[in-house]
C-alpha cells in the first residue's frame, strides 16, 4: 500500500489533477470488501462511479474543447466568407470587423454576457456569475452541483469549458451581424454594437432558452441554437441593415444592381470552413462524447448541409439558368442553420427534408429581401434568420419523439420535443408547434426591440454610416488607411467616382442580388 | 443503493447514453462477490470488460470523428489546390465542382455506395445496407456483432461513425477526378459522373479490398487506401482526361505549353491542408485510438510527406534549374499517397524511402503524361494514380512483418503483410508482391472499364466537353455566369480570343506542364 | 473464463494494443479476491492503476495528437501570414521557404535535433536518442521509466507522440525566422540555415530549459515556450535580418518607406489560424488531457490574444489615427506569444494584463526596430522576440503560486514558479525574477552567438543575399521561375526598375513599417 501511495503522490505532483485518486480508492475499496469492512458496499459503488466519472470528464472535456476549436474555425469561416463576398475596397474592413468582434466578445462575454445568460437569476435574465465569479463545483452535475450556473449543471465538464464553448458561439452570432451591415457602417459604430450585442442583447433570449428561463420551462426546444444563435444574430443584422439603408449604387431607378463578390475562392473557403466548423457547433452542444448521439448528430448535420446546397443550386439553376456558386454556398449554410435546432431530434430522412426546404428558402428569401430593398451584402439575413426560424419550427414537425430508438439500440433523447406533427404527433405536436412559434415570436420581438434601441443609440452618439465619399473610396482606405491587395491593378469602377457625376460607372450587371 | 440508482437515472435522463450503466453493474457485482453470490465470478469479469468497453467506445468514436474532420479538411484542401492550380477563368468552376462532388457524395454514398461497398454480399459487391438500413448492433464487434455490415464488424464504434469516415474518404476520391478533367468539362457531365462514380464505380473495388471481398481474402493489403481511394480516383481521372482531350492551347505544333496556375498561395494552402488532413486519413483508418499504433502512423505519414516534398524539389532543381513550388506540393502529396497503404506496416526509415521514391516519381510521371499528350491540369494522375500504385506495391517490399516489435514494446500488427521482399522476406514476400500486383492490376482493370463506360454514357447523353467558345471565355462565365475576382484587372490572354484567329495570344511560356 | 480469454485474443488480433489486457486482469483479480488468494490485495491495486492508465494513455495520446495537429495549423498559419504580408513578387518564395522549412525540420529534428534537445546528456546538450534510437519504455513514467529520454519521462504518452509535438514546435520556431529574412535572402541560404537551426541552434537552449538542463535545475520556468520557441526563433530572425540588411527601397534618404502587404485577407487568415493553433500549442505542452488545467490554459490563452489585439489596435488608433489591420494581427499574436510561458501559472485577470502589455509593446517595438533600420518585413522580431521576453519575465511577476486553488477546486501546479512579485511574492519572487532574467539573457546570448556563426558560415560559403536585379525582379521569378498570380495585371512599381535609375517608382507611402 505504501508503494502505491508513493507512486500516486509522485504522479500527482506531475499532473495535479485528481485522476489517479479514484482507482486507488477503488483498489482500497476492494481490499476493504475482502477484509470485511461493514460499510464497504456503498462506498465501493460510489467510488466506481467516481472512477469512471474522472475518465469520462477528461474525455468529455477534450471533446468539448475539440468542438470549440471547430466553432472557432467558424469564426475564421465567417471572416473569409464575408470578406470574399464583399467588394475589394471593403475587404480589410470586413476582416477588421470580424477580428474586433471576436476580441470584444472574449472580453465582454467574460465580464457580463455569460453571467446574464447562464447565471442564476429570474426567468428573464441571469444575475450571477459576472467575470465568471461565484461558486461553481463543476464538473459535478445535477443535485451534487453547487454554484451559480445551475442552468449548465447538467454538463459534466469544468466551468471553463462550458464558458469557452458558449464564448465561441456568441462569437459566431456577432459575426452574422457583420455580414449584413458590411460595406457602409462606421467601424466605431460596429465596435460599439459588438459590446451591446454580446454583453446584453444576445444573452437575454439566450437565458430564456438555454439559461432555464421561461421558454425552457414552457418546453421550447432548440438543441444547438437555430434560434439562440442564428435567429438572434439574424434579427440584429436585419435591424442594422434596415437602419443603415442600402449601399450606394445597389438600387438605382427602381432596379437592383449586383455589386459582385470580389474573391469567390476566399468566400468558398470560408463557406467550407463553416461547414466543417458546424460539426463542432452541433455535436458540441451535447457537451459530452456520447458515441451514439454525437455520431448521429454528425451525420444529420452533414446531410442537411449537402441537401441544402444541392437544393439551392438546382433551384437557382432552374430559375436563373446557371448553377451559381454563391447560391450553393448560402444553400448549404441554410441547411446547416436549419438543422441546428433539430439535429438531435430527427432522423436522417427528415434531416434531408429540412435541408432541402432550407436550401430552397434561401434562394427565395434573398429575392424577397431584395424586393424589400433591404441590402444584405452577404445574404446572412436569408441564411441565418429565415433558416433559423424554419429550423426551430421544424423541431415540432419532424421530431422523432422521446424514447424512440434508432438502429434498435439507443434513444436519441428521453426528454425533448414530442413526436412531430408530420410524423403523426397529433394534439401534443400541435401544442409543440405552438410553443415553438411562441418562442420564435417572443425571441424575435425582444431581439428586434433591443437591437433597434442599440443601433439608434449608436446612431445618435457616433452615427452609423460612413460618408458618401468614404463609401465610394472604400472603407479600407477611409477607415483603415490600407489596401487589401497592394500591387494588383484594380478596376476603377465604383471606387473613385461620386454618385450624381457618373452613376453609369457602377457595376452594370443586372441580376438578383447574389 | 437507492441513492445510486436515483443518481444514475437522473444522469441517464440527461445523456441517454448507457455509459453510467456499467460501473453500477460493476459495483453491484463487487457487492455480490462480497455477499457470496455463487455466479458472481464470471459476471464481474464480463462487466469489467463492458465497463472499459463503454469508455473505450466513447474515446474511439471521438477519435474517428476527429480523424473524419481532418479528412473533411482534405476535401477543402482539394478544392483550394485545384482552384489555385487552374487558370483564373475557371476557378469558380473548380470550386463548384468540388462543392457539388461532396454534396452528391453525401447523398449517393448514403443511398447506394456504402451498402455496395461494405454491406454483406458476395466477394464482388455488397447487397445490403442501402440507405444505412438493415440490422447492425455496432459498436459490438467480432462474434458478438449482428448485422449486415460484417466487413466493418472489427471496428468498435457506432455504424454512423464508420459511415461518416468512409463518406469523407469517398469524397476525396471524387475530388481527385475533378482535378484531371478541369477547365474543359461540362458542369452537368461532371455532376452525372459524381453520381456514377460514388454510387457504383468506387464502391466495387472498395468492396474487394475493404468489404471482405476476394482480394481481401487473398491477402491483399492496403491499410488506408493507396489503391482503394487514390488509385481508383486516379484511374477515373485518367480515363476522363483521355476522353476529354487536352485543353485548348496546351499542345500546339507538337509542343507543350504551360497554362500556369493562377493563384499559388491558394494552391499551397490547399496542399498544406491536405498534408494536415492526411494525418486523419491514415490514423483514422484504424478506427481506434490505440496510442502506439496511431502515433507510429502519424510519424511515418509525416516523414514520407516531408521526404517526398524534398525529393521532388531537389529533382526539379537538378533537372529544371529551379526549386519549383508546384513540384514541391505535388511531391509531398505523392509521398502522402504512397505511404497510405503501408503506413501501419513499415518503420520510419523505409517510410522515408517510400516517400523519396514517390516524390521523384511524381516529377517524371508529370513529364511522362505530358509526352503522352494527356492533359492533367493539376497533376492528380501523377500524384494519386502513380504514387498510389507505388505505395501499394511498397507494402510487399518494406513491410516490417507481423509480430515484430517497435521500440521493444509493441507489435504494429499481428495479421498483415509478411516481411517485405527487401527486408529478406524471401518466397513469402514474393507471393505478397504477386498478390499486391494482382490487386493493382485487377482494380485498375475494373476501374478503367467502369469509368470508361460511365464517361462514354455521359458523352452520349449530354456530352462531355464545353464548346470552344465557352472554353476560351472560361467556364466561370460560360457555365456559372460569374467572375472569381470581380474588380481585379485580368490579363486578356486566352480568355477572349478564339483559336485559329490568333493562337499566338495563348500563354507563350514553354516549359514542362507544371 | 475460457470464453473471456478467447474473446480477448480475438480482439487482440484486431487491435494489437494491450488495452483489453487490464480489465481482464482486474476481473481475475476480483475473482482471486473472492477465492481468497493471500497476495490478491496489492495485485488488484496495481492492476486497477494499470487499467486506468491504459485508458488514460489512450486519451492523452489522442489529446496530444489533436494539439499537435493544431500546431501544424500554426505552420500553415505562418506560411499564409508571411506570404500575405510580403510583396506579391515574393509570395511564392515565402511559401517555398515555409514548405522547405517544415520538410527539413521533419528530417533533421528526427536525425539530430530531438536527441540533442531531449536525449540524456549533460546540462548543456543531449547526447542520446539521435534518429529516435535508444531505449524508451514510454508511456511509462517517473521511476518506472527506462530509456534515454529521461527529460520527457514525466509525460505518459508514447515517445512518438512526444516527438511529434516537439517536431511541430520546432517547425514553428524556424517559420518565425522565415518572416524576418523575407524578400531578400537566397533560397539555398535559407535552406542551409534551416538545417543548422533545427539541427543544432534550437535544441541547445531547448535542452537547458525543457531537457532538464542547467536552467531547468535552477528553477527557470517557461511552460509552453515563450523563450524556448519564440525568443529563440526571434533572435535567430533578428541576427539574420541584421546581417542581410534592409530590403531595397525600404530606407531612402533617412526615411522609412512602407513596402505594403500584398494580400491582407491571406495574412489575416494566417493570423487567425495561428490563434486557433495556439490553443494546441499551449494546452498540448501539458501532454495530458487533465480537464481543469487544459480548460484553464485555453481560456487564459484566448483572453491574452483578444486583449493583445484590442490593445494594439487602440494604441495604433490613438497614435496613427486609424485602426490598422496588420497592427491588430500582430497585437493578438504578441498576446499569444507573451502568455505562452505563463499560461498555466496565471489567472484570467493577469492574463489580460500580460496580453494588454504585449499588444502595446508590439506597436512600439515595430517602431523601435524601424528606427534602428532593422528591416523585418512581417514584424516577427517585435512579436516573437520582444513578447517572448516579456512573457518569460511575466511568469515571475504574475504567477499565482503553487498550490493556490482556482475555483476552490484545484491547484494549477504544485511545482512551478513562486507567487509573483506583483502579487506580493516578496524575496522569493525577486529570486524568481532574477532566475527568469538569467534564463532570458543566457538563452539570448547562446542563440545570437550560434545564429551569428551559422549565418556567417552560410554567407561565406554560398552568400546570403540575392542580387540587386533578382530582388527588384522579385524572388518568385529569380529563384523559382514562377508568378504567384498568373493572369492578374500587376503594378509595375518596384518590380521592373533598378535603383539609381528611378527610385521614385518605389512605393511612395511614408508610414511606420506596418
Amino acid at each position: 500500500m505504501k508503494q502505491l501511495k508513493r507512486f500516486y503522490s509522485r504522479r500527482y505532483s506531475r499532473y495535479f489533477a485528481p485522476r489517479w485518486q479514484l482507482p486507488l480508492i477503488l483498489a482500497i475499496a476492494i481490499v476493504m470488501v475482502w477484509a470485511g469492512g461493514a460499510m464497504a458496499q456503498s462506498l465501493s459503488g460510489n467510488n466506481v462511479i467516481q472512477f469512471q466519472q474522472t475518465l469520462q470528464v477528461s474525455l468529455d472535456t477534450a471533446w468539448v474543447i475539440f468542438a470549440s476549436c471547430l466553432v472557432f474555425l467558424m469564426i475564421i469561416g465567417f471572416s473569409l466568407l464575408e470578406a470574399g463576398f464583399c467588394r475589394q475596397k471593403n475587404a480589410v474592413n470586413l476582416l477588421c470587423q470580424n477580428l474586433i468582434a471576436f476580441s470584444l466578445t472574449s472580453l465582454i462575454f467574460w465580464l457580463v454576457g455569460f453571467g446574464l445568460m447562464f447565471g442564476d437569476g429570474n426567468p428573464f435574465f441571469g444575475m450571477n456569475g459576472f467575470l465568471m465569479q461565484g461558486a461553481d463545483n463543476s464538473p459535478n452535475t445535477g443535485s451534487i452541483y453547487e454554484g451559480v450556473f445551475r442552468s449548465l449543471s447538467w454538463a459534466s465538464v469544468p466551468l471553463q469549458v462550458k464558458f469557452f464553448f458558449q464564448l465561441v458561439l456568441a462569437g459566431t452570432a456577432i459575426a452574422i451581424v457583420a455580414g449584413a451591415v458590411a460595406e457602409r457602417i462606421q467601424f466605431f459604430a460596429f465596435f460599439l454594437f459588438c459590446l451591446l450585442f454580446v454583453g446584453i442583447i444576445y444573452p437575454i433570449p439566450g437565458h430564456w432558452i438555454w439559461g432555464d428561463g421561461w421558454l425552457a420551462q414552457l418546453g421550447f426546444w432548440d438543441f444547438a441554437g437555430s434560434t439562440v444563435v442564428h435567429s438572434v444574430g439574424g434579427w440584429a443584422a436585419f435591424v442594422g441593415a434596415v437602419l443603415l439603408g442600402p449601399r450606394l449604387g445597389k438600387y438605382q431607378g427602381g432596379e437592383s444592381f449586383a455589386l459582385p463578390a470580389h474573391n469567390l475562392p476566399l468566400a468558398t473557403l470560408g463557406g467550407l470552413v463553416l461547414w466543417l466548423g458546424w460539426f463542432g457547433f452541433n455535436t458540441g452542444a451535447l457537451m459530452a462524447a456520447s458515441p451514439l448521439i454525437i455520431s448521429h448528430i454528425l451525420l444529420v448535420t452533414n446531410l442537411a448541409a449537402a441537401i441544402g446546397g444541392l437544393a439551392a443550386m438546382l433551384t437557382a439553376w432552374f430559375y436563373f439558368g446557371k448553377p451559381d456558386l454563391s447560391v450553393m454556398i448560402n444553400g448549404f449554410l441554410g441547411g446547416l442553420v436549419a438543422i441546428t435546432a433539430a439535429c438531435r431530434f430527427v432522423d436522417l430522412g427528415w434531416a434531408a427534408v429540412i435541408g432541402a426546404i432550407a436550401g430552397t428558402l434561401v434562394v427565395f428569401a434573398v429575392d424577397f429581401f431584395d424586393r424589400l430593398r433591404i441590402d444584405d451584402p452577404v445574404g446572412v439575413i436569408s441564411v441565418h434568420l429565415v433558416c433559423g426560424i424554419w429550423g426551430t419550427l421544424a423541431v415540432a414537425l419532424f421530431a422523432i419523439g422521446p424514447e424512440v430508438s434508432i438502429n434498435n439500440s439507443f434513444s436519441l433523447y428521453e426528454v425533448g420535443p414530442v413526436k412531430g406533427l408530420l410524423l403523426g404527433g397529433g394534439l401534443d405536436a400541435l401544442k409543440q408547434v405552438f410553443i415553438q412559434l411562441l418562442g420564435i415570436t417572443s425571441v424575435s420581438f425582444i431581439t428586434v426591440l433591443l437591437s433597434w434601441l442599440a443601433w439608434i443609440l449608436i446612431q445618435v452618439v457616433v452615427g452609423l454610416r460612413v460618408s458618401v465619399e468614404s463609401e465610394f473610396k472604400g472603407l479600407d482606405l477611409s477607415e483603415h488607411g490600407l489596401n487589401a491587395y497592394s500591387g494588383f491593378v484594380i478596376k476603377q469602377d465604383s471606387s473613385s467616382k461620386l454618385p450624381g457625376k457618373n452613376q453609369g460607372l457602377l457595376p452594370p450587371e443586372k441580376r438578383s442580388s447574389w
